[in-house]
């Protein structure tokens, strides 16, 4: 049997165009962490690669702030960890309450019906945040055992107070799942003072690392939860009951770990801990209110009130008149400059800029805003 | 609230050890592909980056020989596309016949309990391989919907024939699922040829690409399946109906691509086909054989019979009065040269070596055979 010829000509050598990343992720990775991944592979059981994983959880630990054991970057983009918390603390019956006000409360809502969850869920406007009274209220109504919000809502650009809410869910003796995909490593994020159960994240965002590593960490009633379980995880692929024993001291072998990404994700952590992460929050909160008075000063709007409103990802108000996709479109063809539109209920409405890790700088930001001055002329 | 410093002292640059990778994967990766990893990234939905997702599915197709539509790499090390196959072919209640002769087809056990198929098994001792006749009878007394095997069994060097076994499933009107992990690129495959309903590998064993990425094909019987199934699929991440609109023409936004394991793999693929399928089975095979026979000069023996022998994979016996794990940890220290130990019922009495890719080279078999002379005296 002869195998079917293919043309090579067909498949050039992949040589993109170098593009300024200001969208909701992936950020412009540094050049440092694209060097990393260069690096000649280790075998996923040797020693020195083993070596790694235990200083990556460690930087993790800082970068998360957290003395979590269980603490590690999952083998895939943000939405495998997304999955993974629910997968590990839901199963068959377990009323499940997630608040909902954007695109990725309804992803967890979908799954938390996959993994068997009892779904309940509140709605506020995509853009605004919950109040703790009504989390509360809706705990005393439908007696939830895990609440799934999102601190930082890349599809609206609003940031979700999370310190008061915790203590209710608490005391009404659930846990708390939140979803730090696009403010770990931006903005303010303490995994223990806030007393949180099961928070994730993803490599491409704040991190700036390329995707395809998405942190997770258990705190003890997470873990209380996991161990707790009647029946299997339904995922394999994402049981953190196996998986943490290949992190974990027994080193049994689980899956083959993606050795380059884990160079890359270990590089960006590295990055992260240089800079400092007060640093880096400041860095992200001076260079999101330099852009937000750029944004006034040529007409305008964002979409999210000032007090809630997320450094790391803002989302523009398209004005009257503009046709949001050609103003997208010029940005990537005359300038490589990448942002991205709306979602759901805010697509064509809004523009989404993301000023994340090494893409909040302030020469990127000039840039941007010099740009779309002349753009929606 | 001040977050909790680090001491980046105890965090150095990762410099690995050049390790010679002839374990069961990761293979070594060419220099090629490991640059290609550094290039600075494309947004994931970046018209130039969608160009590469179509190259790539292009140079799938012929590396796995199929046109079918659904052939995509997962956003996942192995075990995802493995774990991928189970959870869109199998809801609950559906009768599943596992084959199982090795470590990778007890998971596949596992998986499908996990997914609410109805497990059913038949076993081989490990290193054997199943007759057409066994499958044949276990069909018409459990009437499997499903059969899944394994081509090439990481765990135990063995290759199991399959183009009888297939056309017997189909005649039971049951599809076949292929683990092919360790056999794409390195040995003849034909997923269109032998009409295999899915097939799935990874990319670190004969395709010599970082883990990271797994290819996975659907033919028209699976299709069907999974268009007439009963319930969502369990995994959100895996699901293959949402994951196809984003590979396909829709582009829907599924989950964020990872941008520079697509580079990898491209580049990976690339090499494949530059090489060309015919050559590249032939160049595995005529090492693999230099290999055996150096192993018999040597006085060592393949655990496998030869007519069932794998050349991407080799396990050898370990000679009575040699502790296995000293030969092992002396090649890691001496000669940078990684092999495996054995797994489950193996595990202790077999080397295992992959002669994969990149790694199926003279040189290395030459430099493997010399060292493993001076350390079994």
């Amino acid at each position: 049997m002869a195998s079917k010829p293919i043309n090579m000509s067909e498949f050039p050598e992949n040589n993109p165009p170098t593009r300024i990343l200001l969208g909701p992720g992936p950020s412009t990775v540094d050049p440092r962490v694209l060097r990393a991944m260069a690096t000649p592979l280790l075998g996923h059981l040797d020693p020195k690669f083993v070596q790694l994983m235990d200083r990556t959880q460690e930087l993790l630990r800082y970068v998360m702030q957290t003395e979590n054991s269980l603490t590690i970057p999952i083998s895939g983009t943000g939405s495998a960890a997304m999955e993974g918390s629910v997968a590990n603390m839901v199963e068959d019956g377990v009323p499940v309450l997630v608040c909902v006000s954007g695109y990725f409360g309804l992803r967890l809502a979908d799954m938390v019906g996959r993994y068997g969850g009892v779904l309940q869920t509140i709605q506020r406007p995509w853009g605004e945040v919950f109040s703790t009274s009504e989390i509360e209220e809706a705990l005393k109504k439908h007696h939830s055992k895990v609440v799934v919000i999102v601190h930082a809502e890349t599809s609206t650009g609003a940031k979700q107070p999370l310190q008061e809410i915790v203590k209710v869910v608490h005391e009404m003796n659930a846990i708390i799942i939140v979803d730090a995909v696009t403010s770990l490593g931006g903005i303010p994020f303490f995994t223990d003072e806030w007393d949180l159960d099961v928070v994730y994240s993803g490599s491409q965002k704040c991190l700036s690392c390329p995707p395809g590593m998405s942190p997770i960490t258990l705190g003890p009633r997470a873990i209380e939860v996991l161990n707790n379980r009647k029946s299997l995880v339904k995922s394999w692929y994402l049981d953190l009951s196996s998986i943490q024993k290949y992190w974990g001291k027994d080193r049994t072998y689980h899956h083959t770990a993606p050795i380059s990404a884990v160079y890359s994700f270990y590089e960006a952590l590295r990055i992260v801990a240089e800079e400092g992460l007060e640093n880096r929050w400041k860095r992200h909160r001076e260079n999101a209110e330099m852009f937000w008075d750029g944004l006034e000063e040529i007409g305008l709007e964002c979409q999210v009130p000032l007090e809630n409103r997320l450094e790391s990802l803002t989302t523009v108000k398209v004005p009257p008149g503009v046709d949001e996709t050609i103003v997208r479109q010029r940005l990537l063809s005359e300038y490589n400059i990448e942002i991205s539109g709306g979602l759901g209920e805010l697509k064509g409405k809004v523009w989404r800029v993301g000023l994340m890790g090494y893409s909040s700088r302030k020469e990127y930001i000039v840039l941007l805003l010099a740009a779309l001055r002349k753009l929606i002329k």
